[in-house]
């Protein structure tokens, strides 16, 4: 699997993003991908960088539909082809 | 225009990632779209987010295919409908 | 509280990074801030930039102590002066 | 030499960041380091972690004098061992 994660800042409309990161949230979880929600991002698993980058674009646009005219969006990609990769491998790996 | 940077670090084969950030440039520019190759990230125009992923991830495959079994990709995504965006433009406004 | 998430790469000695990981942390955390690892990036909470710039390059030499010779580090900084900011008020915003 | 680049989102006060980021790009000017500024991102050369984070501080706090309540400031560390890098070397080493 495909890890990543993404932190969307929603500009131009006041200090709080909570709104707009609970929408492209639910956008997110709608997708059916396993979603980690965060703190200062939200991780993603998929297989492919298509689906994954589809659902990061899907919860962009959401933002955009609640009337934000800037959004800076931040990925990370971690794409490992030599084991099989997750959230649940990784936390055992540095615990 | 959508402007996107993107920074590729090819894990586990030696210290260098010229070559292989070499390759993926030659992929982000074969896509048509204006790319701006720099020291920390390569900043890309484009007009759909469709059209700037589907490259990113053209340039990440590039590099798998040479043999990297781990690549991290980072990217950043300024998107703005308040104005016609573009690299030029964001150099005027801060100089 | 200011709120960060770091990500250290350790490039070129192999595909896992854990082991480094695992030493950056141990650092984090003994510098007394409250630290939260995740599976992309570990969460800091601090008082000051500077105490959070000092115990993050704590962690990069750490890792380059251990006989790595090039290190990535991405860092996001969460910056709030309108209101008392925290891991678990911002978990409860989305929640 | 260390090579930094970073990002700063003031967030709440409308779409445009370009005051905001002259300001800070002043003072990093004003600080005798390298600095290179992009589009997306500036580039700082260094020659300490210490001296990188003490400016990027001092830009972050610069526009937060400016009334912004919330910066987002996004920082990528290039921090290599095995030669003297440079933003010169590395644009040869890529073209």
């Amino acid at each position: 699997m495909i890890l990543v994660d993404v932190t969307y800042y929603p500009i131009g409309k006041g200090t709080s993003a909570a709104k707009y990161v609970k929408a492209a949230l639910t956008v997110l979880k709608a997708s059916g991908l396993k979603v980690y929600p965060g703190s200062m991002a939200t991780v993603i698993e998929g297989n492919t960088l298509d689906e994954i980058f589809n659902v990061i674009k899907q919860g962009e646009e959401t933002i955009i539909s609640m009337g934000i005219e800037r959004v800076e969006t931040i990925i990370k990609v971690d794409h490992r082809l030599d084991l099989e990769n997750s959230v649940e491998r990784k936390m055992k790996a540095i615990s």
